[in-house]
């Protein structure tokens, strides 16, 4: 691990484009086109008549016209402007004003997968985008929990936000009036470091309960709390979150949640962030949902503000960098940005 | 011509400056100071107390004030800041607080004529400004022709505009609510290219009318129609617009329009649209003026919000260009931007 | 002095560092954090218990967070991402989550200066900071003067305004209104020039008075007026402003101002602007107060309007430079352009 008060790396200038990342909300795409920039490309999503979702890039080979200002046609789209027609794999099925329709005139189409309620999109090369590779998310599709969802918009760099999720000690002092207390940022951290995955755990005996906890759980007082920050590079988070009254031993008074963030760069310095909560409790009661789609995005605001926040000093200081210091909780967020630079390394290094 | 599919040569990023470019309507000029940026020089419009227009660079040789936030004393201007006086013709008549005029304390006067209602500017050397090389355009000045006209702004290059009017096949797409149909698109073509002049033309015998021309003309059902989109570099369009009941053999019958568009670029990647619509019809009917100038801005502001949506997929891969492919119909709006490089392929020789 | 006519040197691109600055009315900070953008820096504000102010750089040496986003604790700021204390004096007081706290987690302290009603900053090396070299300003502290100030704020380089108040010809057209007559810019002026200092001088008998001598001192018809602009590099102006009734031999009958105007450079074309009218007459009439309130600050938004748009005329010239000549009322303006460049020469030859 880099030693804390080193120089840190910087944050990465790019992302990989080997990789699934999540483009939305399955909910969010529909028979409509839809235009949404991902990794500084504009993306054209609709769903064919049989509900399949398509990706094209969003901008006709002839012309640059945005196809999203275009119109659906079964399951291919006409061009607003001078009329091509493509079909869902990207293929021009027809010219209008000719008669030949030119084999380079074609549109990239995107792999993407409908799982977990998100649609997952492969942003570099077709041939290698393999649906095995998506993270595992067996929640978001069982019947034991219930997932509540939305989405949010951010004017800072996504790895931002793929850093504050790996240090949680910030919700001490950034979400003091739902899910942090003090206990939180002084709790020993663990953290383990694999090739493809950053896993930062902090179990914490007989704390107090923030008061979120109370609002929604009805747990007040102390509490036995256990955050593990799970990380799957570039851009999806597992926190997995379980709370119940200190020193409680029977299983079921376990609150259990799985926070999905997936953090997807947009344009430039912005990004898209799309959260799920999961829970295995009171799966039924639509009260609780309702609690959470309120709770929840006051405290990813938060996050958002403090990172817009500081992207903005940051941009001030560019191309240089101002100084920085690291510290013992960094040891995630470190290596988190190690992760990322290496796999635009390594695609880097495929491509010569 | 070019062959299809051989990528394009880029959208010209420079326009040539000795050329006569139209700075707006006439009437948009008067006895007040009026800023308006041209080929991303700041102009200071005004009339002479006998009407003549005048255009200076708007910006006081002294230390950039605009000029038009100054007074217009007689013929004269005068800077708001420190008061120096000029005439129309860009020599400083006084200069407060001293009484030597220094020869140099004079801004540039650009040569303006005005002509068929527009006001043409001369934006390179002086010296060189003919009057006699503004396009023609006869209609606009005929008792015989009644014209309606305004004025429209973009923001995206030029270039966009000029193209979209030599590739009309896009009415079928673009405009399908007011003036086209599928037959444009289908429509055989013919392209002339001269030196200084693309022809592109569309003649099309019993095809649908379009909306429009019911709206207006009091023509449905099936009609001839005659489309002569001709382009003079710069940025001067003629659209020859020529359509009766089909088969009709009496020339009365025949509904004649000129539709003018003007398209001067502004700062960047922004520009002036000046548009007019003269016809040869009920020219004394107020009432088909008014429809005219319903409809006609819808119509380009169609135009317009593709173009911006084509600049703003071009701005987010600059100073790279993404991928293009170039269609049939491309054979006019390729030699324009032909034209307009040699043009400013020319003035740069002759400048060493 | 440079020659009339003579291609001016540009507007300086840099400001010097170690130099005092203001930073703003001593008012304007209290128990709170406030941030402000001096010199392209955000800086940390607020007041200690005992009310001595302090000025921190305003990004958490761990991850850039402002500081003003987070807490004031007694004489402390707690960062409001992960809780980093630091002292006023800038050093890390606790780092929660680990017990060492390193020596290099601390965030810089500016040297604050409250004096005059004024607070001063020192934007370089705090080892060379002195208050003795703060321009002298007895007015601001005395009883016999009464003050009445304000903030405003330009979207423009600063030196835009120091430029426009060492050549007050300009208020003879851009505020007649006001205080201008063509009294002003026909008066003769002379401009002394020292190294730290620039004086000019328009002494005017006999003269018109402006509409806002009669509007708040009832004074009308002919005047005896005297304008000293003095500037002390490289934000500070005071214009010693005295006028009586033309011939009045009487020292009673004389209205003594001094008008003080503090340029701060904000970040990249913008700047603050602080200023203070200080008057030896009727100094407990809260009537002169108000009217003096509502009068400066219209006068000092017709320089700005001005000023931003001369930048904005610069902006599209960048990185370019339009052509300029100077007349012989900018002996002030160039000298002071010439001093800020010395100044930041001197501070590149010393880093050296």
């Amino acid at each position: 691990m880099e030693k804390y008060g080193v120089a840190a790396s910087r944050y990465p200038t790019q992302f990989p484009r080997n990789q699934w990342y999540v483009a939305g909300l399955a909910r969010d795409f529909g028979r409509v086109l839809q235009q949404r920039w991902l990794l500084d490309e504009p993306v054209c999503f609709y769903r064919r008549e049989d509900g399949t979702p398509v990706a094209l890039a969003d901008r006709c080979i002839h012309r640059q016209m945005p196809l999203t200002l275009g119109r659906l046609k079964g399951d291919d789209v006409e061009c607003g402007y001078h009329g091509i027609l493509f079909a869902a794999d990207g293929r021009a099925r027809k010219v209008p004003s000719q008669k030949h329709v030119p084999d380079r005139c074609r549109v990239r189409a995107y792999p993407v997968v409908e799982s977990g309620g998100l649609l997952w999109i492969w942003m570099g090369d077709a041939d290698r985008a393999d649906a095995a590779s998506i993270p595992g998310h067996p929640w978001l599709d069982s019947p034991q929990w219930r997932v509540v969802g939305g989405t949010l918009h951010m004017n800072c760099r996504a790895q931002l936000l793929n850093e504050n999720l790996l240090d949680l000690s910030h919700v001490s002092y950034l979400h003091p009036d739902s899910i942090g207390t003090d206990d939180v940022a002084e709790a020993d951290v663990e953290t383990e470091i694999e090739d493809r995955r950053v896993r930062v755990t902090r179990d914490m005996h007989d704390v107090m309960a923030p008061p979120a906890f109370e609002k929604v759980l009805g747990l007040s007082g102390r509490v036995d709390r256990k955050q593990v920050a799970e990380y799957f590079p570039p851009g999806f988070h597992v926190s997995h979150l379980d709370v119940k009254p200190a020193g409680a031993t029977d299983e079921s008074a376990t609150f259990r949640h799985k926070a999905i963030h997936c953090i997807t760069p947009e344009r430039g310095k912005s990004a898209h962030y799309f959260w799920l909560l999961t829970r295995q409790y009171r799966i039924d009661d639509d009260e609780i949902d309702h609690l959470w789609l309120q709770a929840i995005p006051r405290v990813l605001e938060q996050d958002i503000v403090a990172s817009e926040a500081i992207e903005e000093v940051l941009a001030a200081y560019e191309p240089e960098y101002p100084p920085e210091i690291n510290i013992k909780v960094d040891a995630g967020p470190l290596a988190a940005r190690r992760i990322i630079a290496r796999m635009v390394a390594e695609e880097s290094a495929e491509e010569r």
